[in-house]
């Protein structure tokens, strides 16, 4: 799992239709505690996130074992809000 | 998934004769609002898409989730047309 | 599989419940036998890992063989607690 | 998919037994219409390519969806011999 | 899949018990004729490989099509050892 940040909404009228009713948020990976990644990354939510939040998310196949359904066609889901984490100096 | 702008098509008259029917684009990947991800990416299309369309790309095995039919050999599938994403400045 | 250093928790009390009993770590992967990659990755625990732990990381769909339910969104498990490696010169 | 030059052929006699009878093919992929991205990516070959051609490539579980046998441990297959593509300017 | 050289050995006393019988080899992926790309990654060996030994290694959910157990918590599996490969220049 990755840890990021919800940074905006993403809008599709026009979409596999397997897919209505999820959520997609926007998200940015942390890198390190002060650090994102490059890269805007897009993930369905299955843990009531909003924008500021820090997630815990899930990739690949996993996904879809959140979303417990298989047909639903998502790569990448928010399965937890982050109420904090820590990381060791070393 | 990724969000990404279709930029090209490709042609391959002799392929695995399971990709029939499938239509392939080109596309690149946001790495945020203004510069895209160095790669061209393909992707099979499951939404409509045309060139100059930004899109929601789902990876993976989710790919032939979107395509109804893991026969299908795809590892990407364009699952919506975006209307619109914003991302928050931080 | 990677080899990683636990270097941290992650707690998140809203989460997919499918998540409930798998305790979370925070991970960074070898570059080298000196030097970590870049990124903070997490990981459910299967090895009784803690905190300052070398570690082998098993991703993907494979993280989910290891905690013995494919119902549980994880995509990266720690499989085992590494004693010692080796990288021979070149 | 991605979009790559087949550059070399490699033999392994001692392998996998379940891996006789395909063809591994070595892959630079394309970054861009000029440019290929760094590393040797090894593909089996399902399309009938040679050094030289421009290829479509399909990446892990869709790989053995393309040689229609799931146990044949391959997570990259050609799928298609490119004709031509492109890529708009922007 | 990736050519690699297996370049050293990995020790865990403590692990998922669905791994006793693996050999466990440490890799470093190859990204031209002449170096190798960062990072130390781990396979599990189906080829009877040694240190030294150039190596086709296979990822994802095709490593333990090759252990031929899909409750083996392995993403990455020697399936071949490279006698040559070629690499065309350009």
């Amino acid at each position: 799992m990755r840890i990021g940040k919800v940074v905006g909404n993403v809008w599709a009228t026009r979409k596999d239709e397997k897919l209505n009713g999820q959520k997609f948020l926007v998200i940015k990976l942390f890198l390190d505690k002060e650090n994102y990644q490059e890269g805007l990354f897009v993930a369905s939510d299955n843990a009531g996130a909003g924008i500021g939040d820090t997630v815990l998310v899930t990739n690949g196949s996993a996904a879809r074992a959140s979303v417990e359904n298989t047909q639903i066609p998502v790569d990448s889901t928010i399965v937890g809000i982050v109420d904090s984490f820590e990381v060791e100096d070393e």
